[in-house]
């Protein structure tokens, strides 16, 4: 039986701000299984951070009881075969899993799934073939139901999901504001099309966004992934019949979950304009997945959709890549290397 | 030429929290209308009294600009024609428009619609029949989206909209838990047949209002009239896929909507439960007028819907009883009679 140097990063304390390798332990140890029928061994290549792990960590239960403690942190990652009991999985194939922070890992084959071969990097399972295409997909198309000529904006915009969405309202004809936090985030966004950059930063508070916003005309569709001020200041922007649709609140992650924070009432905005708000999440749309791809791929092949991926290399940098994301640091999808 | 002892409340000054007859200013002259071709001359006999007006008077546009300074106040009105230049109106007929808080009209026939004849009194029109059925109808069943075996939450339960909407949803079979203000409203909602009920002012705040609504369990559609910490409260025990329709906020109409109250964020609690939140008014589905009263006209024969109206005597009375539905005063549809 074979032994791997196995490393894991255990999930230790829940946090109560910002999260960081202080809520973590990494383990190691000598992994030597034996694999029982249908069962695969797989070693990791790629593992995605995502802001919702973030959420799973509030106190409070969400869409599911909060991620239990002193467990391998969980995520969806990459990995690749290297021994197998199951005839559906050779050694060699690429998989994609919820097989979580660890470099190795013992699993069914029903818990995994073959990268079926394609002219793509395997990465783009974890990002725009993947769950935050899926998101990014579904969640405008079918929650946002954008018309040509009308104005997208979109929060979070230089992220994994936020700069396809941008990039698929554009190709439905419609005028986009995007929000991002960076004069980089800005001009790249710009470059894929955008009609409107704003940085976040730009602006002391919601009441100068909601201003420009307001001299930008009205919103017909708000996709956030971010909440907080800049969601408030969208708020006073609806145009009638707008669609709001709620994918992300990450600016509410670093513990507003578990005890929210205090923002002006908006609800009679949304009797005003009989606005809608929809929240959104990837597992709604995991059973049209092919769908999302059977769109999505042919514009990727030839380069009519930009998608980035910011790949930190090594294990260890786990934690600091998730805490990364709610400083605003990458654009596009983190990923970390293995 | 006949001359009419005219009487009008002007709309006088903004309110910046409750209204009063202090906004107003009653003017009395002699009207001695001629009439043009298809013109009609009609004297005022109820009055709607609801509480969307106050949105009206707040200073920032909503559905519209801020009803005008200086002008008779708007509102819907049932009154009998006295003089007709127009053969579809005979004198003595009953007819409803917004024709405002005035004893006599001058109006084209188009602006009033005639009440055709049918087995209920006038003031229907005003009420299960008119603008509020057509609110509750059409706002529950078409937003709400109910279905049986569902629970409903209905705040402003006593209202006249909520009222109506607690009595469609048992219709409907769902399980209905009524909020109300008093103790007397609540007995009233119960003998309705809703299943809990509630008065807002047995709980010290939001947190153990939610407590209650949690050990009643999850909730599938709520029907919101009220807002501030009762909508608070309600948020945090949507069920998966719940739907929230706002109707109305009347627990921010004094002033609240001008400079919004702060209140916790919940948008993450939309994301956990994919539920939505949709703003509705009454001029969305006023070309389905038949369609609601096809539905509700026959249960109201049979005297299956109660429907209760509260009717203050005096011309005079129209600003009190205005500033009355903000202190909760009234159980079902508040009207003036002339």
């Amino acid at each position: 039986m074979k032994s791997y140097p196995l490393k894991q990063w255990i999930y230790a304390q829940r946090p109560v701000g910002r999260v960081s390798e202080t809520h973590y332990r990494l383990v190691t140890s000598d992994f030597s299984p034996s694999l029982a029928d249908n069962e695969v061994l797989i070693a990791t290549q790629f593992v995605s951070v995502d802001p919702y792990m973030r959420i799973q960590q509030a106190e409070k239960p969400t869409w599911e009881q909060p991620h239990p403690l002193n467990t391998v942190q969980g995520s969806a990652a990459v990995s690749v075969v290297v021994e197998s009991n199951n005839d559906a999985f050779l050694v060699g194939d690429h998989v994609i899993g919820y097989t979580g922070w660890q470099t190795h890992a013992k699993v069914h084959g029903s818990e995994i799934e073959k990268i079926s071969a394609r002219d793509f990097d395997v990465t783009t399972a974890l990002g725009v073939l993947g769950m935050p295409g899926r998101t990014a997909w579904f969640g405008l198309m079918e929650a946002g139901k954008p018309r040509a000529g009308e104005t997208v904006v979109v929060s979070g915009a230089a992220g994994a999901v936020g700069s396809l969405v941008v990039q698929f309202a554009l190709k439905n004809g419609c005028r986009v504001i995007a929000l991002a936090g960076t004069p980089d985030k800005c001009a790249w966004l710009k470059s894929l099309g955008a009609h409107h950059t704003l940085n976040y930063n730009d602006f002391d508070d919601a009441a100068m966004l909601a201003t420009r916003l307001g001299e930008l005309g009205g919103i017909d569709v708000y996709f956030d992934n971010v909440g907080g001020v800049i969601t408030d200041a969208v708020m006073t922007s609806l145009n009638l019949r707008a669609r709001v649709v709620i994918c992300g609140q990450i600016s509410q992650y670093d513990g507003g979950l578990d005890q929210p924070e205090l923002a002006p009432r908006f609800l009679h905005q949304l009797l005003y304009k009989r606005a809608s708000v929809q929240g959104i999440l990837a597992r709604d749309y995991s059973h049209r997945m092919s769908e999302m791809i059977n769109h999505v791929a042919p514009w990727l092949s030839v380069g009519d959709i930009e998608f980035k991926t910011s790949i930190t290399q090594g294990f260890e940098q786990l934690p600091a890549t998730l805490a990364g994301l709610f400083e605003g640091k990458n654009t596009g999808k983190a990923i970390v290397r293995i």
